[in-house]
């Protein structure tokens, strides 16, 4: 038998250990899932004889280390920032490391004893990052093994909600961590490369500069830019390129109100307001707004942000209840991030029967023999329900045939590494395809940035 | 003879150093003044018998104590984040201290040395802060010694070009440090109470929330809010009071088109662009608008900000020819904020022949015997010329008149401090009123935080 150890058993083991359990039997392997509350991991091994849950303490080195020692790959689904004492012990123990998170400095400084060990640490191999990078090096090697000089790359992940579930005016419900969806985009200027010269869209602008997409079956997106765009330039070979732009998903009309939180200042997560605890909504809403004791809180936003009377914006806003003067924050010190994520989890929460989705969207400008080409393509996961989520599948399968594939030699270049190199994307796209997680790609005119300028 | 050290001869040490030379004989001072670069000093002392300028190297043990040891009192200009090394000495060789800069971290901690050595380590005696902290305190201790109650406190300062030499459309010409108006505003929400809630600005709406004033005789202004209005609340003894705000002052209509900067994120300080040594001011614009190669830079930017064709905000942006492709940045590395400086710099510069001017206002509302009341007072001060500026003046007197009121031994209370006591204010605001330096009060009827309510 091999050991495979699952650190951490949140939302997107469903599917990891599903995937693993299901060839527990034809691969040998036994699956050890260790986490503080090991009730969500039972609940998944459903008396599975291949499988165990252990109570682990990652910060109690009784607990951690003996798990560790006792597996022969480990796969980390903690949160990005704990991944560091698990990757610590897998160097002195000599075991393999999956994560599907970013690779942090502190990760990637244990490249050369990584490969001093002859250890694979996969890191990125979830959707966004993981599939993306996947999907996208496949297409762009091909490109390039056929001569052709790529122009121009674009490239947009959102998690959504199914069409079936889509209820509400904002088209939107959170199915995944709601914190990162209330602080996206700040901390400074979205960077990216158009037609050759450097762009630049400050937070406040972020949410006005969207872009469109339109998806066959699925209708149009909107897309707002990712802060740094350029990160993987050189990671993926894109030195030269003209247009390298990364971008979020989101229904069409989503950016365009979410400003309004930007602009009044409600998604700022530097600094608490005081009484937070006894606010109502509507004292918050009114906190961003001038005091003016013979207007209402509702006009005084209005007038501030120049609101017509006949906006579907506004009805979006109070869908959301935020001018209730009866719903209380009841949160001690709060950022005004964390009371506005606190009044849209009111709102966005997904109901019992409600299904995720995934959606993926990569442009590939290339030019070969004098000629300008472009290839769109896309992807489309839905979840089947709160537990076997889209987010949880496109995340989670990925890992596991990443460290089933460590197992049996498949994936044998040590190192702190992402999934970019053909050796690793080829069979994990392929078996992906098996699995439902496929990207559908078409040849299209070469539209390049403005498809409406001449 | 009493020796004063004044170190550092910038923009701030003509009035300083006038008032203590026309004092210097019936006084018996004389006095050094320390800098890297002696001409400034020279020129001011003007052969006076009883001053000398010496090179200073404040990073050089060897030139900066056997100054500080030769002298009384020591009166530093630097930079404020220099003062820390000058007040070290000061401690060490038991020398009075004088700066016109707000109290560091490092400054503050000082407070039980100084007091230990019987040492006054007076700051923040200029205008801003300086003469506010002494004329609002003079107003507030009267209206709490007559049994009044403060209800609230609104103190606005600018620094702005003089009536007669405002010739340009955004009547602004930098008088003072531009990188601080670059960046003013930045770092984090403005915070103030307004009929006693909490009130929270985003720097993306700071300067479309201003508020407006009128000086007889000089007109209307703006205000826009300063960062932490609350700073003083403790200090001015107003922990009850129900509004408390601080701004800076501008022309009516500065702060709208200071806005377009803001949004489009060219007041950034926090990234650098690569390529900006070789971009046009054109260039520099564009890098914040989207990429269409069919449109102009000056629709784009139109459009994105919605700008009519008569709007004489636009005539604002013409004026500082920031569309031009021939003018270069020149600027290796440099972040948009310098940059902006830059473009800013070209059309803002004082002409040889104007002068700068200081606004003050300040509102205080109270109770007393059940009914409210409001005190508005104010002051202008007008340059006389580019060397004795009205800031040089409002900075520069208080801190001559406070350095001689220390060496007279007319203030005693030794600690790192500010001037907020009778004992100091008093005779220093009485002795600026000589100077021309004035606040024009007059009672009005209470008008509250909104006056056009019922």
């Amino acid at each position: 038998m091999r050991n495979v150890l699952i650190i951490g058993s949140g939302k997107s083991t469903s599917y990891l250990l599903k995937y693993l359990l299901d060839k527990s039997v034809s691969e040998k392997l036994f699956i050890t899932v260790g986490d503080l509350n090991i009730e969500n991991a039972n609940k998944l091994i459903n008396n599975h004889p291949n499988a165990n849950a252990i109570m682990l303490d990652i910060f109690d080195n009784d607990s951690r280390i003996p798990a560790i020692q006792n597996s022969d790959i480990v796969i980390s689904m903690l949160p990005a920032h704990l991944h560091i004492e698990v990757a610590k012990d897998c160097i002195l123990l000599k075991k393999h490391m999956v994560t599907a998170s970013y690779i942090s400095p502190e990760m990637q400084a244990l490249n050369e004893k990584a490969k001093t060990n002859g250890l694979i640490f996969m890191n990125e191999i979830g959707v966004d990052p993981g599939i993306d990078h996947m999907s996208a090096m496949q297409v762009l090697d091909r490109i390039r093994e056929q001569g052709g000089n790529i122009i121009l790359f674009e490239s947009f992940t959102g998690g959504l909600v199914a069409p079936e579930s889509d209820t509400n005016l904002w088209n939107y419900k959170f199915t995944w961590n709601p914190r990162n969806v209330v602080i996206a985009g700040q901390g400074g200027a979205a960077k990216f490369l158009q037609e050759g010269t450097y762009k630049y869209i400050p937070y406040n602008r972020l949410f006005r500069r969207t872009e469109f997409l339109e998806i066959e079956e699925y209708g149009r997106f909107e897309v707002y830019a990712n802060r740094d765009s350029l990160k993987y330039q050189n990671a993926y070979g894109l030195n030269d390129i003209k247009t390298l732009y990364r971008g979020t998903m989101r229904r069409v009309g989503f950016s365009k109100a979410w400003n309004i939180f930007v602009t009044l200042g409600m998604t700022d997560d530097s600094y608490t307001i005081d009484d937070s605890e006894n606010m109502s909504y509507r004292d918050f809403v009114n906190a961003f707004l001038p005091y003016s004791p013979s207007d209402s809180v509702e006009l005084k936003l209005r007038h501030q942000l120049k609101i017509d009377q006949d906006d579907i914006i506004w009805n979006k806003l109070i869908d959301l209840d935020i001018f209730s003067a009866k719903k209380r924050v009841n949160l001690k010190k709060a950022t005004p991030a964390q009371i506005l994520q606190k009044i849209l989890m009111d709102s966005w929460q997904l109901a019992p029967n409600d299904k995720d989705m995934i959606v993926m969207y990569h442009k590939f400008g290339y030019e070969l023999h004098g000629k300008k080409y472009q290839i769109d393509a896309n992807m489309v996961v839905i979840g089947e329900n709160q537990t076997y989520t889209a987010m949880a599948k496109t995340v989670g399968l990925p890992v596991a045939i990443a460290a089933l594939s460590i197992l049996n030699k498949k994936i044998t270049t040590p190192g702190v590494q992402i999934p970019i190199s053909k050796e690793i994307y080829k069979p994990i796209l392929a078996e992906l395809n098996t699995y439902g997680i496929t990207f559908r790609e078409q040849e299209v005119p070469y539209l390049g940035y403005n498809p409406l300028s001449n």
